[in-house]
């Protein structure tokens, strides 16, 4: 195998996440389920806009704040999405070059996605995307030489939601696998799970090394009520399931070997966006550094625990120091 | 003194800050004085945000963070900047509307300002503002008949950078004074006491009844080195002095009658953009509603401590929640 380039490659949604606290009755008024994301147009999105409170605007996007989370442990990863010309899109475009990510991202002629992100008070979040630049993106943008260079490419279920980004998605995994790399998909969220759970098994079957999804995702995927159950499906399909619990910590299993975390601990759950983004940043830190399956996943609860102390889905402060910090 | 339909009428910039976390190095390698506002070209603000950190954006601006922090009390306020027409100008335009201001603000041709605010590890700010669409607010966007029907105008002192707004006060202070009403001024910051003493002076002396400031600007304003010899300056303009010194709390003096509080307590500093601004917010919030100087004083500390407790100058929590659990 040659030298790898980078740790880690994301594909995934360019998004500017546009944060409110909210009260749980204003969720229900707009007929949001909480915790999940649901997409919008640009005219639902501006609804939605007009029935928030104040607001502070981030870089987000699931697949982005993993490879953010990499970059701030130390890792070297890098980034595939699609940003719109305009102010957003430079932001984006900022905020992960600027924590050390090679962004290879292209520009689109639709606006830059946003996602407004609703804070209820137990720091649940649940969000309404509007996809704008990112439906553009297509096999065009995928670099099959760096994804050939890349340890791990790393793939948001989200793209899912794209036709276009289904094929570049597939030619990346050629890529990938081509050049005996490894695959790892985020299951993103359970209603990607449900809108496409046929193609989502066949890629996991074909290509797919770690997954990473909750509790919820991952039983929703394989269609099993239990543990025990999940594990005989991991064995099966020959992954490496990586498995959040919330406040019960996080499980990996391959149907051979189980290791499981604690969640880390958190003064105050603030906002849990980008809590799965981050555990998967964590491990997959640690599984591209040479760590066992242990400590990969202490790296993600560390990481976890830092992204829901505060509001925002990018590290506040630099992971590398926390892992010192932790011996780790 | 007929009805009032605003407790307070804010003149100001509207900005959208983006704030990002440094250290000192970079402030001394960027030529920057630590704790001011600079103003920047849009070439300028490019640059220094190519050397910046990730960051997130907030709706700021000094006058504008005051007048969100009195609607978060639970008053009734009103706010004139000129936005641009853009994402940016949106943003700004849908907090201080969503607090429950009402936003009497134009719309530009140049861009919304930016004023990208580096927040080193101390939790002091350093501002680099590109003015952008606020340089063309001008008399015209001044609604005489609103500020008429204002208990208190509330004026920035960064409006002296810009030659238009200045005509544009004037016209305010007139319709202000003429209908019997208060006018208070924020100095803003001490460099813009040393560009335009000559001219705060003057308006001092003519209009102004309540001025905010820290005790740099303050002292800068009067030419003094000591407290006594300030107090004595007050009593000479028959202005009420609003004095705030960071963790020493604040003071408030007419040369007649003297009030002091002390800093409200913040488990850690993290960002002290927006302290002076919610400082006055709190004092304007009691002064308007009937309270004496000492609880006035300390609706400010309240309001103050709770926005350098978090990123961003606008109120992370309602501030009628806080006076609540105080018991003002």
């Amino acid at each position: 195998m040659s030298d790898t380039r980078y740790d880690v490659i994301g594909i995934g949604s360019a998004i500017v996440d546009i944060l409110s606290r909210t009260d749980d009755a204003v969720l229900t008024d707009l007929g949001m389920v909480k915790g999940t994301m649901a997409l919008c147009t640009a005219e639902q999105s501006d609804r939605i806009y007009s029935r928030t409170g104040s607001a502070i605007e981030v870089s987000g996007g699931g697949a982005a704040n993993t490879i953010a989370g990499i970059a701030s442990l130390g890792g070297t990863p890098a980034f595939i999405g699609k940003v719109g010309k305009d102010k957003l899109g430079d932001f984006f475009t900022h905020d992960i070059r600027a924590v050390g990510v090679d962004f290879l991202g292209g520009v689109g002629t639709l606006p830059t996605a946003t996602s407004i992100i609703l804070v209820t008070p137990d720091g649940q979040r649940t969000m309404n995307t509007y996809l704008g630049a990112c439906t553009e993106m297509g096999p065009d943008d995928i670099d099959a030489a760096r994804i050939a260079a890349s340890h791990v490419t790393y793939i948001e279920g989200y793209q899912w939601d794209t036709p276009q980004a289904k094929a570049g998605i597939r030619k990346a995994c050629q890529a990938a696998k081509g050049a005996g790399r490894k695959v790892a998909l985020s299951l993103s969220d359970p209603f990607v799970v449900d809108r496409h759970r046929a193609e989502l098994e066949a890629l996991i079957k074909d290509d797919v090394d770690i997954l990473f999804g909750n509790e919820d995702e991952i039983f929703r995927l394989f269609q099993v009520g239990d543990f025990e159950t999940a594990v005989g499906f991991a064995r099966a399909t020959n992954v490496l399931v990586c498995m959040t619990r919330g406040a019960k910590g996080a499980v990996v299993f391959d149907g051979q070997t189980t290791a499981s975390v604690d969640a880390a601990p958190v003064a105050k759950v603030e906002d849990t966006t980008g809590a799965g983004d981050l555990f998967a940043a964590g491990f997959l830190y640690g599984y591209t550094h040479g760590r066992d399956l242990t400590n990969s996943l202490r790296i993600g609860a560390i990481a976890a625990a830092e992204v829901i102390s505060h509001m925002g889905a990018r590290p506040a402060v630099p992971l590398r120091d926390l892992l010192v910090k932790h011996g780790l």
